[in-house]
């Protein structure tokens, strides 16, 4: 009677695992800023409150396993829009981006598949790869050359027998970097040249500042048969506990096993999916103040942390969130230190360490993730008291 | 570029593949009683409604991969109730009873490894089992010995060195069977002797007929380490939209690994854990009228079906389906007849072959399971509708 092996494998979160540290410090009157996860602080919109409180049925039941027709529409409509042209049968509704992944990974692999991801990445990619018992091969950015991706020939080394597919995000947790043209066209090209599977990750799509564009994968119709985007409205439109994503695929075998891995589970919230449906009925001059909403943070923090000494970054194009080299050595230790010794006034922060999003060991340990969450003037306090924390951390331990 | 063999191999749902084939019939303006699935037509209740509806908060935010914690103290409250003891650290909120399932398979076997279930059983447990890379052994019971447990002996010549686990699902679907504590307690023996997990499907548990009481897994101290029980809110408070479930252990080591799955997966959803928290809230008089009502039904359907010449079938205890085998050669050519080419007063029924419950092959060719979730007045006409329909088919084809 042993536990699985891929039971004791699968990895803690890493962003949550300093979390009794946090409760601890609340506990002891200290007030936390968190800026380690994605949890905007941006109100869900009233149309999707609405949508869920108005529901007028006597039973709460059993939807399609595949989502509700309407709510496919309205994500193939929300896609026309950029030019993009999906059918309601390209679209299945997930359990947020998170099953989208882990349905993508176990359809692309067999146990024993690679996936190549540029990292560091979204953390929980970990835990849909030991569940999908594939292997996630890395492949290394670099903060001081701004997280972009390395020359084509250092990216196909990473190509083997083995190798089922690509895994991009863009916008980028935890890097907020977007992907240019000329680098997804060169995924692209390796995806063809090796006859492999495109796997995207598009949650942060809306969150492109400085006037730039997203560009998806699925505007790509040379490949259509080989992409599978992950999608979300928890950041889209701050409804992280709806738990309402999609998968989203033109090749119709791919639909077919998403859709049988989706019957397995009968079907995504049904409440839930009423309110994602007005999310996406709503105008679409409700992103352009919650974009400009989150550039404004990007700036404020940017700049905030630009003149500290010894610190290394590159400004993010994309998403809300920034991963920062540290003048130190152990940021897994900075940070739990500034939870459990430090506060300033009665405050401190909790900050993320980057070392989770790495899958290389030894990667990552000076540098960490700042999700930019918070609003204008929580934004500005939590950065003084993380300069603060910084400085004395400095003086005690480096 | 190939999809996966799991991919490819997982089944698509039996139950939902005649569909097509009830849409088309309603599209020519046929009535059909739908006595194929499990959504019963009983109101949820007006307490869960509420507590979504006045749920007060700007923003749907995510909540701890375990959920929250004073939904798992109402769960463990109403194990108390049963005199069961468990605190809220020995329950994960799930996403719907499925992904309870789905985790428990993962937990206790690696790929390739072995889990006995007595057949028929519930048809998606093969889904999880391919999503999870694990081969479920069938035990074949029969309903001319009322789907009971066979000798020991027999149970324990399915033992095997890759066997990890039994899995057990009383009251039943699709027979509608409670084991005996007789049976439980075989299992449980064996489950000693082999040293093995015991995982307990007990969705059904509130429905129990005859003033007889369910036995739950979890009130055998001596196998507190070994049992995993798989709940859900869904048939409980008819809330099958909601997908709230839980897994439920005394197993540290079992729960620790269930939570880095359920913290990779981030959340389930916030807003319909408030409606779960107001059902686990309600007084426990709310189940006895809705017991009632399913006896009620279960005796309408029990004795409507039981001067059927040729019949075979055993009154279930529990659950809202019964498995009946015809005097046909082929219940899916029926099924699907039914919905295609046959309608009293334009009326039809769709029942749900009883051949994807088994994993033998050519076992319940000529069986049906139908659920009795709608109120009487339709289920008394669903019957008379179902026996006119075998009446001409048996003149036609057999």
């Amino acid at each position: 009677m042993n536990i699985s092996k891929r039971g004791i494998e699968i990895q803690a979160s890493p962003i949550r695992k300093l979390k009794p540290f946090a409760d601890s410090a609340i506990a002891r009157g200290i007030k936390v800023y968190f800026i380690n996860i994605g949890q905007p602080d941006i109100p869900t919109p009233q149309h999707v409150w609405d949508a869920m409180k108005n529901f007028d049925e006597k039973v709460l039941s059993y939807g399609p396993a595949q989502g509700f027709l309407e709510l496919r529409q309205a994500v193939a409509d929300y896609y026309s829009d950029y030019n993009i042209s999906l059918n309601a049968d390209n679209i299945i509704i997930t359990v947020g981006g998170s099953e989208a992944l882990h349905f993508a990974f176990s359809i692309v692999s067999d146990p024993g598949g690679e996936i190549i991801v540029p990292e560091p990445f979204y953390t929980n990619y970990n835990g849909f790869a030991t569940f999908a018992d594939v292997n996630l091969i890395p492949l290394t950015l670099r903060v001081e050359d701004g997280f972009r991706l390395p020359p084509v020939e250092q990216i196909e080394s990473k190509i083997t027998p083995k190798t089922r597919a690509f895994l991009l995000c863009s916008p980028n947790n935890p890097t907020g970097s977007v992907y240019t043209q000329e680098e997804i066209e060169t995924i692209i090209g390796l995806v063809k040249k090796h006859d492999l599977f495109l796997i995207s990750d598009e949650v942060y799509k809306e969150f492109v500042y400085d006037g730039a564009r997203h560009i998806s994968v699925l505007e790509y119709s040379d490949v259509s048969d080989r992409v599978i985007v992950a999608d979300s409205i928890s950041k889209r439109f701050s409804c992280c506990g709806a738990r309402i994503g999609a998968i989203i695929t033109r090749n119709e075998d791919l639909y077919q096993a998403a859709l049988k891995f989706a019957q397995a589970r009968l079907c995504p919230p049904t409440l839930e999916q009423m309110g994602a449906l007005a999310a996406y009925r709503m105008k679409k001059d409700y992103f352009k103040p919650v974009r400009e909403e989150y550039q404004k943070r990007r700036d404020i923090l940017f700049n905030g942390l630009k003149d500290i000494p010894g610190i290394i970054m590159f400004k993010p194009g994309g998403a809300f969130y920034i991963v920062v080299k540290l003048p130190i050595k152990n940021a897994e230790h900075f940070a739990q230190w500034m939870l459990t010794d430090f506060q300033m006034d009665n405050e401190t922060v909790m900050v993320a360490p980057a070392q989770g999003f790495y899958a290389t060991p030894g990667k990552g340990l000076n540098e960490i993730r700042i999700a930019y969450v918070l609003k204008e003037e929580d934004l500005i306090r939590a950065l003084k008291v993380l300069r603060a924390g910084l400085k004395k951390y400095q003086s005690l331990f480096d």
